[in-house]
């Protein structure tokens, strides 16, 4: 076995020894009359009753409370298309997570294919056994199609992390962030570098909370998104019909012009210069990880308030905050998908944890803060239920 | 909900509430260091080293202890075809006894689609997950085609439990039955009720075994298979073909005049004036649950060992006491398919753990024996290193 990449001495993968997850039975299985209830003959009467309605599954097995984390390695970490079987740790460090901050069983699904109509097929095949499905580290523009089409094919709520998770976090972090500078939502103006996954889903998720769209300037490794580009993507289509207002065009530099807020989700590196244009008492998030856009110090000598995607900086923009209080009030409440309005109130709700102790250091809580996965729970589930998506 | 099916006082209802497995973490996550270890940054390590060498996938993923246990719901117990929600929970048994006798952590599959190609794609896109497949409940003819062409396509082992645990049961128990009555399995006359998924594979069993396929008699609903029937599917003609080699005609009756061996594998009814047509000092394996094809009294009046799959008569033969076995071998050894040789290493294993207190009604261990699964698992990996079927 070629170990040129594996050193064993160090911690990471002393941890990762046997991977990072097991199977428990949650019942006894030690006597005739054990196997004869969990087993057969009693499990036929289960079985029996699901078959005459199906909804009794959520009950009576354990889809009413496991997701599938699915992925096809394809954009995995700063890692690039490593595949499927280089993606598993991830997936199962997710469900790690899922476990301790939701209390939701996850298993990890990493297909063997990249097409869409396969994963598409492949996911609606082993949806059966899951009360929801986390999409994962897909790359754009895929992604977008396969959530939207898994979305109108299945009954249980289907979630790309990528996209919405960072989104849920960001809104949580401007709505703070905004309330510390005395600000609006429906003022500030916006400029989002990068218009991958993360891109999008933020410039939704920011017009769902209450950004203007007008107000709004996304960029791209090409620069401004607009009418004025030709060849976009759907996707990018969609931002330049929603976006941008006033008709700008140009780099990064020319769409920080007098912005409020710069949201950096690219990984593509921004200039001081360019920094130093935005209006003052500004917003900065470089969430490039581990180099964020713009490096926090650089940032802070123009801007009021600073976050990254790093844990060793205030103000984490971490999706930890998010997905697992997300799945567990969308299983909580028998959702059958994962609307805006839950999305919005789940930012509402990683935002309320720290709204008594904001300072420029303290817009959202950190990723280990307890409290954050039963609040959004509670939020998006009873979203679910006002916005009648429940079985 | 309706739930007129559903009796809450029951002890079966009572026990599946919430379902009966769960996901647990093997790691700490409470630090940010932790954190930082098994997610990111450090997990990004383990995957490009993964990326770098695959094979690493085993040791450092859970996929190396983990099997996906996959049914398509059309063959469930004895209730049909029930569909994937209402199979979930015989998987989920499954995936308890898994865990309980094989240490091996088992995840339910349950496929909403019962066409082959769309079975096939599944499993294949999922498999990176996972280091072995145990296809569970699904109806003859088609799960020969599945088996056949997921073993030809995939590098993990890939085993119909429904056909082959109850082969390697049946055979483990007509070596020892074979013993106490001081008969060779080369010797004796072999009718077998039943030519489905379990039908077909005891007869390649028991072939494999050391039975002669000459010698073999199988009977399906319409009566004993040979050259002179028409229209028989692939399965059934390959079994014209390979057995009775007396080139005998007629029902099961027929079938059984003068032989040494019964083995019901169909559900259908075997009356006692054809168990008495057979050669004194006979054998008697009635599997249909819950209703043999012959009641044990019945059979005993008549021949010399009798066994069956219910858990409250002697002789229980249980699929149990072979597939945690079978795959924890697998496993261990790295096993990039099940073998006929490690079929029958498992099928001497289960016999050789009763092997020295051999007795008409003990001639197979109880499903909860402790000893089986490791004696199993042992003589499976030591098989498939023999067969060089090892990474």
């Amino acid at each position: 076995m070629s170990s040129s990449t594996v050193d064993p001495a160090d911690p990471v993968f002393r941890l990762h020894q046997g991977g990072k997850l097991a199977v428990a039975s949650t019942v006894p299985l030690t006597s005739r009359e054990d196997l004869s209830l969990a087993y057969t003959p009693g499990v036929a009467r289960v079985c029996a009753a699901i078959a005459a309605e199906p909804r009794l599954a959520d009950d009576y097995t354990w889809a009413g409370h496991t997701v599938a984390v699915v992925t096809d390695g394809s954009a995995v970490l700063g890692l690039g298309n490593i595949g499927p079987h280089a993606a598993l740790p991830v997936m199962e460090g997710k469900a790690v997570l899922f476990k301790q901050f939701g209390g939701v069983d996850a298993v990890p699904i990493c297909l063997n294919t990249q097409d869409v109509d396969e994963i598409v097929a492949a996911v609606r095949a082993l949806a059966p056994s899951f009360g929801g499905i986390n999409l994962e580290d897909i790359s754009a523009p895929r992604c977008f199609e396969v959530e939207r089409r898994l979305d109108a094919a299945l009954d249980i709520p289907v979630f790309h992390d990528d996209q919405h998770g960072t989104a849920i976090v960001v809104l949580a972090a401007l709505r703070n962030a905004a309330v510390l500078l005395s600000r609006k939502l429906g003022d500030l103006r916006v400029v989002i570098s990068g218009a991958g996954a993360a891109g999008v889903a933020v410039t939704k998720m920011l017009v769902a909370g209450g950004v203007h769209p007008e107000q709004v300037v996304v960029c791209d490794s090409r620069g401004i998104i607009g009418p004025h580009r030709e060849g976009l993507t759907s996707a990018k289509a969609e931002l330049a019909e929603l976006t941008n207002g006033d008709g700008r065009w140009g780099d990064v530099a020319a769409a920080l012009r007098g912005a409020d807020v710069l949201i950096g989700v690219s990984g593509g590196q921004i200039p001081e210069a360019a920094v130093a244009g935005m209006a003052p008492g500004g917003i900065v998030f470089a969430l490039a990880n581990p180099t964020p856009e713009v490096q926090p110090e650089v940032a802070a000598r123009h801007v009021a308030v600073v976050a990254t995607g790093r844990s060793d900086h205030p103000n984490q923009i971490n999706n930890v905050l998010a997905f697992p209080g997300v799945f567990r009030g969308a299983l909580d409440a028998r959702a059958t998908r994962v609307t805006d309005g839950m999305k919005v109130a789940a930012a509402d709700a990683i935002a309320g944890v720290v709204a008594d102790s904001l300072t420029p250091e303290a817009i959202v809580p950190s990723p280990l803060d307890p409290r954050v996965a039963p609040a959004v729970a509670e939020a998006v589930a009873e979203a679910a239920r006002r916005d009648g998506v429940t079985r």
